[in-house]
């Protein structure tokens, strides 16, 4: 096992240096050979004297990428910088593919006119400075949320990724071959959302959450739709719509506050200064008919009733100023059939929808449940799940109703487009390591 | 939103209460009704006079399992424990469902017998204690994990479900209804295992974990097998088997102490005491070989090159004195591809399989993976993975070999399986809120 990485080595002035890396790229300076190593910790200049024939000929003809075992002795240059003069030098695994550019080259990864190439290669890419920042950062982000939920009383929900149970129409979702020999052919999909698991969990817990991959089989080539990511879904017991939203401001500002506190390196290398202000709750709060105002003066022509789509989030955030925006009251033909109509306007649901500024879109919705049968079925019916069919598929979830059925509500997050937004990526592809998306190839 | 939990209310005696919550039972004597009342906190008595004619009529119509809001003022009774005598009581949600035994109350609810009864009703048995107190147990074990490889400089990599890339065949797969307008039909799977990815990974972080939901569309109906569970990989690069092995057991190790201290209620709930002693590494190494002859002597007949079975891991842990107990170099023809071959016998591979004591089975494995190309395409060859078609599929992870690879192992475990054990279940499906098990309707 690898005991000093490049950081330790250089943090503890190792005299006696045993390094495992990577070669990045290598120079021919008089009598030397200057090759920069780095390893998942940091990068350090290692010297060979050509007069060490046997290592500087091996040197010469392997490419960087080549992986390394180099032993030396740890010096400070008259820049005063750390470097290793080599001793030994052993080809641990031959880069033999001569890709260009190459991952840990320095030129901008996230440029759109390298995205086939990168896409392609992304099982190379991984080890680009920028996606490995990208993905750190995305790890803590996570760590950080099951922190959050964990301290402040949640359960994680173990719920399942196949379900009957869709939030959405049958032909958005994936549709998966499942078959048993006990019970023959089943109709299985692949989880939009697990509301239905969790609200049943509320029961028992109160206060749930869940991150887990979520799945979209939409027809959509945007910059913010994935088929395959990851998905923060949270349920709380007598929760009513100003507590859901009230708890989703918090959670990302105090998530996103020491995910930053921990990934100065990452901000760094990625170049982003993450304006805190800015995500300073409380949020501003409009009404969907407000918003539809807004776009009409602003010659927008969105019918009521209708999702906001990209191009409308745009102007409602530039309208006041590039902030946080909660858009409340979705028409109910917008919004999935569990969500609650509004008791003074049974037009609109009891939703409230996060939209980030500059055009990056909706990050999270929040929801109240329903919690009547009658109203839950007549919801059913309006997105035509109330065939014979889909009413057995439902029906324990409508059975939920029967059974202590409790004030409740939720909040959806789509883990990559705060990912996005946070780190100002310009894609959500480049938030989550390999993607899988609508009309493109390869695929992991 | 709600304020104060039952757990709350007793321990910081507030004297004017209100308490929303589910009744659990009730009992006439005398002049009062009893009611007990259960959060997700705990349980409290609440004592309504039948004076206040109102409420007593609400109260004696309604089932167990109605939520409730009460009104009251804390008290401490004779016994000197605290009850609440009510002042007002609101009905919030009937239950009109007549479940018999009913989640909440007293019984086993893991005895088999009930085993279809539960299964059916899973969404409302959520509401059980001891399912309560397992899936918290599981909540903070998967927590601890997280953190253990976060304190310990792992990258979480959010490796995908949709896959084209199979650990094993494509026939103990789930094959998913993908298409694509642009790119036609795509040969998806449901991830078996994501080392495929985590290998590449590993040549960026160095150190890599990922807990996701894994998939085996296989036909087994025993207590250890789950369609759908929760699979923890970890790969690390410059390791060996022994490396792996000593993680592994740490890990295991630590988690579940962390765990143990954070569960005490949990436990006592489920009246487990669980042996961190046993836990404790380095645990017992024998070789496949010599698992052999102790099966052999023991009149088992199990041929060379099979893997052990539950049977077989029965006599083999109970052999040692119900021990935990690592197999070392398990044949080629019973492990998968990417499984390194041990130089000094290419018949077996260069694993390590944790099984755990008392009939409990295998937990985990561990592997060195190969880094020569040929090697592992000798291998995709004898699994029938070298057809043009299947080669297509796997040509990136091919390609890691030909660019800087490096030595690297992994280890994979079943959460369920693990929490199986440390809670004594009698099967894995009592360790998942909404298991999809072989054979067996209805399913989430």
């Amino acid at each position: 096992m690898k005991k000093e990485y490049i950081k330790d080595i250089l943090k503890n002035k190792t005299k006696k240096v045993v390094l495992y890396g990577w070669v990045k790229s290598k120079r021919n300076v008089g009598g030397f050979i200057f090759l920069d190593i780095v390893d998942s910790s940091g990068e350090v200049q290692v010297i060979l004297s050509k007069k060490n024939k046997e290592y500087s000929k091996l040197i010469k003809k392997i490419l960087p990428e080549s992986s390394v075992k180099v032993e030396g002795i740890l010096k400070s240059n008259k820049h005063k910088n750390f470097e290793i003069e080599a001793t030994k030098i052993e080809l641990i695994g031959e880069a033999k593919l001569n890709l260009s550019p190459r991952p840990r080259q320095d030129f901008n990864v996230l440029d759109s006119r390298y995205a086939d190439y990168v896409l392609k290669n992304k099982h190379f890419f991984l080890r680009n400075k920028k996606i490995q920042a990208i993905l750190r950062f995305k790890h803590l982000f996570l760590f950080n949320l099951h922190k959050w939920f964990t301290n402040n009383g949640f359960v994680f929900i173990d719920a399942p990724v196949l379900t009957e149970l869709l939030l959405y129409d049958d032909k958005t979702a994936f549709k998966l071959d499942y078959s048993d020999r006990v019970k023959g052919k089943q109709e299985v999909f692949l989880s939009q959302c697990n509301t239905f698991q969790l609200e049943a969990a509320v029961h028992a817990f109160e206060k749930v959450y869940n991150i887990t991959p979520s799945f979209r089989a939409e027809h959509s080539k945007s910059n913010r739709h994935l088929r395959e990511y990851w998905h923060l879904k949270v349920e709380i017991a007598w929760a009513n719509l100003d507590d859901l939203i009230k708890l989703a401001g918090k959670m990302l500002y105090e998530v996103t506050k020491e995910t930053i506190k921990e990934c100065k390196d990452e901000l760094k290398i990625l170049e982003i200064n993450i304006d805190l202000k800015k995500l300073k709750p409380p949020y501003k709060q409009i009404t969907y008919d407000e918003a539809l105002e807004i776009l009409h003066a602003k010659g927008n022509k969105m019918k009521w009733g209708k999702s906001l789509g990209i191009d409308e989030e745009r102007i409602l955030t530039k309208e006041f100023g590039e902030i946080f925006l909660f858009i409340k009251g979705i028409p109910c033909s917008a919004e999935g059939f569990p969500f609650s109509k509004d008791p003074s306007n049974i037009k609109i649901t009891r939703t409230c929808d996060l939209i980030a500024p500059e055009g990056f879109g909706e990050l999270l919705g929040t929801a109240e449940k329903i919690t009547d049968k009658k109203e839950l079925i007549e919801r059913m019916a309006e997105k035509g799940k109330d065939t014979p069919k889909q009413m057995k598929r439902y029906q324990w979830y409508v059975d939920l109703r029967d059974y202590g059925m409790i004030p409740h509500g939720g909040i959806g997050m789509g883990v990559e487009r705060v990912i996005r937004y946070l780190l100002k990526l310009p894609h959500v592809r480049d938030a989550i390591s390999f993607p899988r998306l609508y009309g493109r190839y390869p695929n992991p």
